[in-house]
């Protein structure tokens, strides 16, 4: 398990590191960067010489998590949840986190149908408070809704309040949501939020840092945001009070140079107060998700002459080519008759979907898809499976 | 009547003026500029050349004016109104008018005791929707009052809805406030405005550019707006919906150099929309009194060190000397007990104090007035009456 050449032992190394270094400590993260994935794995099983920077206590305790720590199990119990791993270096893994630096997840357990790296190439976080307002949970609803109804992925953070709106809206929209959990994405949380989870992981993306059966804290909470911030191109906090949790996600949108946008709400609510407070600063103000588009679309559209796909069409995994062979050639059509054409399910349908829109080949028209005028110009053009 | 070099010959002649051009008219301000006072009069009355930049039947409709123009009666029905004639070259003329250029106002008919140019220096707008919601009318009245407490002028159109509501917000907190009129200042609009305009004129400033009887018209309304971010240092837009008239007053600010800033709504009310709009441009959030005064007091409080009265106190108005001498050394005093030494009326008293105010003189504290601790430090350093 040395996990510095052979991919297989990498995982391997990474799913063991990821019982034994907490979400988003760069300690660990600096160590992997200055020592490699062979030498940090060693130390810790081993109990070699302490690694620096930490306490001999904190190395005594690292080394006893080490010592209870059993990859093998994890994947397999992973494989059973329906789980799989995603680290560095794997081709799903989103380049986007390598903005975290040291703080980037030693790896993300994930849940559900789609390439985590297409969708959240296309994505825009939407979070806020958990005891929301009716106004939070209904302009959280209806930006995710209308993203979703624009081919954008909505990422938010599973939990009560806007949280769950921003999920529900974009489901309800037949669109693309990921939840990023602070536990293992085996064990939803809150509980009341199992169901929702649930349909998440079979419509979409349930991804966290933490392996399979892990617990939240508190701390993971807030470490957990600053995954939702550099996997996505901006951040919207629909309401926040003081000191929400939301705005550290939005902060740490702002340091990693995304969008950060806030809904505004009375001068009088408690819970429109931490918005108002970004807002004061360099948040823009958005109304509705034509407005979240237009900023977040900006630089993250590629040139126009460049709208086109981006990947050729026979590197598409073949279900993505499936999906994509099925669209008719000049209209719009409905998933479930996508579905059919591709004979798969609405659900995996809509997975290839977000991700053929990321990458350009189709766009979202009300409720139906259509290839792109640059996807039928390659394809009348250039090679391809059609 | 050449009003060129006698000041009582310049008021009547800029009277004469104010019968004749439109307010806001930048062609007659740049007759004035370029022809002089004099020689713009003399065309106008004795149906001389026409002055340039405008149709023969524009020419001709002017001249007619002119000829039903009697400045004498004009200013002897103001008198008799209690209504001065306040124009450029007079101590009373606010100096931040001439940002307008040549849509400078001809000069402003004011009512009431206090001096415009002293309560101008420390003035804030406070405007919005005629048709506002409960919440808006709340914001107005809260904002005004908690600038009136902190020492500042509200100035506002005397409107239904949002400029009501700012107007009794300061005035119910014993402040100071200038209703900036579209019509005569003799002639209340709205005629349901009728007490409040009269109690503004008793407590506070009504001022406007258009002569005594006057009426409203929708032009004059618009150009209103400007004579009101002209004279403040910034304005704060309440409620507006888009196309409101107080985004225009919110614009004129921004070309002038004055602050602007909105108050947040709910995303979903229509009476937002417009402050939402101008908030995604350059203007600035703000939710209570503190943030409009952290802002509009920035580059406008004079710096720390000059932070003292600004005129030696000899050159004070004997009324706002007398008031000055009635402030206790060391204490708070209401204006009820200050207007007790200095035998006046409350109202009184609190006209001067505002002026003493914007003159770094004293500061509200609470319901109470005390005298700066650089007053202080002149009244014992320097010369003065006590």
């Amino acid at each position: 398990m040395n996990g510095d050449d052979d991919p297989d032992a990498c995982i391997v190394a990474r799913v063991f590191l990821s019982r034994v270094i907490e979400p988003g400590d760069e300690i660990g993260g600096r160590w992997l960067r200055e020592f490699g994935l062979g030498e940090v794995v060693l130390r810790l099983r081993e109990r070699g010489e302490a690694l620096p920077g930490v306490s001999a206590a904190r190395w005594a305790g690292l080394v006893a998590r080490a010592a209870r720590a059993v990859p093998g199990r994890d994947l397999e119990v992973a494989r059973h949840a329906g789980v799989r791993f995603v680290c560095p270096g794997d081709g799903e893994w989103p380049a986007q986190l390598d903005d975290l630096g040291d703080a980037r997840p030693i790896g993300l357990w994930v849940r559900g149908r789609p390439s985590l790296r297409m969708w959240a190439l296309r994505s825009v976080a939407v979070v806020g408070a958990r005891a929301c307002t009716e106004y939070g949970a209904h302009m959280a609803a209806d930006l995710a809704a209308g993203l979703a109804e624009r081919g954008w992925v909505v990422v938010s953070g599973g939990a009560y309040g806007v949280d769950g709106a921003a999920h529900r809206g974009a489901l309800g929209a037949g669109g693309a949501t990921v939840a990023v959990l602070a536990c293992g994405v085996d064990r939803p949380y809150p509980r009341g939020h199992t169901e929702l989870i649930t349909r998440i992981a079979e419509q979409g993306l349930v991804v966290g840092e933490l392996p399979p059966g892990d617990h939240p804290t508190p701390s993971r909470f807030i470490l957990r945001n600053r995954v939702i911030a550099a996997l996505t191109r901006g951040t919207v906090v629909v309401e926040a009070a003081y000191r929400s949790g939301s705005l550290v996600t939005a902060r740490a949108a702002q340091r990693l140079g995304r969008f950060t946008m806030g809904v505004p709400g009375p001068a009088t609510s408690a819970l429109s107060a931490g918005v108002h407070e970004l807002l004061r600063g360099d948040a823009v103000l958005v109304t509705d998700p034509a407005e979240v588009v237009e900023l977040v679309g900006d630089i993250g559209e590629l040139a126009p002459a460049r709208r086109g796909p981006v990947l050729p069409r026979d590197l598409l995994e073949p279900a993505a080519r499936r999906v994509l062979a099925a669209l008719p050639g000049h209209r719009v059509a409905a998933p479930r008759e996508i579905a059919r054409g591709a004979q798969t399910t609405q659900d995996e349908v809509i997975a290839r979907l977000y991700e053929l829109r990321a990458l350009g080949y189709v766009e979202r028209h009300g409720d139906g898809w259509k290839l792109t005028r640059q996807a039928m110009i390659s394809v009348r053009g250039g090679p391809g499976p059609r």
